[in-house]
């Protein structure tokens, strides 16, 4: 039987570049969905966010932020400025870049993450940010 | 009880890189559908075509435009040129940096974007393209 | 009559940046799984490998290679290499840029892919890796 069960969370976070671990969150809800075999997508709720997977050690964290800051530098002029000023350009363009969604496997009840692979949730903007994080989960029942 | 509805369109594109915002489109799916709560997956066809979330916004999506433009210049030499002479051997590179898909989020029957975050198709050949876009959705039951 | 089917299989890689072809694979999983409409989800495990789709040609594989490693550059300085002296910075921060997962439809038992796209496993870490794919398909019953 195919079951799907939806969790939404919001995360405190720093202004951009900021890279948040929310495996603990995503691993949390399949462990209360009870779901065996299936799959989690997660998608970042805001034009100014991102998700993906990486190693979450703090040196591969503060290279990914630079490269990322490589990409779409805050520093330069946007076409975005004309209309908003609001001096986030940048951060549209990154979190288009980067992705709204990763979908990562679930089996016998667990995420299916390398040894060192984490998800990670993205602020680009340049204010602090309460991001909201919509997870829908999609399995077969556990036993 | 989950269901499974499949929608498949067709948009005209301008040559590459064209922006066009489908939220309306994959909107309308879902009314279609009917679901409550579940996800939407949205696939480019093509090698040259790719999809992401943005504000759609005509300022910053000449951003998104000239920051792809140098992640993959249209004016350098590649490989690609050896075996094919079409000139969009850049499109490719870009598309797969891009990636063909994203998945968001059905809450309470309407999709679970921000405000200011929009579904974008993007064309990254050469010449204008009719790019077809997969839609499928996933979701319980209204009512 | 919605299924869920899951599919995990292993490939040998070559030390990144190396991009390997595993449309074949994904198309046995689907034909295996017997479903008509549908999607598959395709995720890499590991945080130095990635997903997404390109035409799988010498040339164009070849321009990815050059622009993912100008993206990330194996030869300049990673704040990773502090803690780990494992000469993989540029491996994971290329890896998280590409991401770990893509989307793509089933329809009439069949991947919905363009003409010349393919689905690539890369391996973007300094040695050989035997990389794992994890596949999870959701669809209705053929017939």
């Amino acid at each position: 039987m195919i079951k799907l069960y939806k969790f939404d969370f919001s995360i405190e976070m720093e202004r951009g570049v900021d890279i948040k671990d929310i495996t603990g969150m995503v691993a949390k809800a399949i462990t209360k969905a009870n779901v065996k075999d299936g799959v989690v997508h997660i998608t970042s709720i805001g034009s100014t966010g991102s998700v993906t997977t990486i190693e979450y050690e703090s040196g591969v964290i503060e290279d990914l932020k630079r490269i990322i800051n490589e990409l779409a530098p805050p520093d330069r002029y946007y076409e975005h400025e004309r209309a908003w000023h609001d001096g986030n350009g940048h951060s549209h363009v990154q979190s288009a870049l980067l992705g709204p969604s990763v979908s990562i496997s679930i089996r016998s009840g667990k995420l299916e993450l390398g040894t060192w692979q984490q998800i990670v949730l993205i602020n680009h903007d340049i204010h602090p940010r309460l991001r909201k994080v919509s997870l829908t989960i999609i399995g077969t029942d556990e036993g």
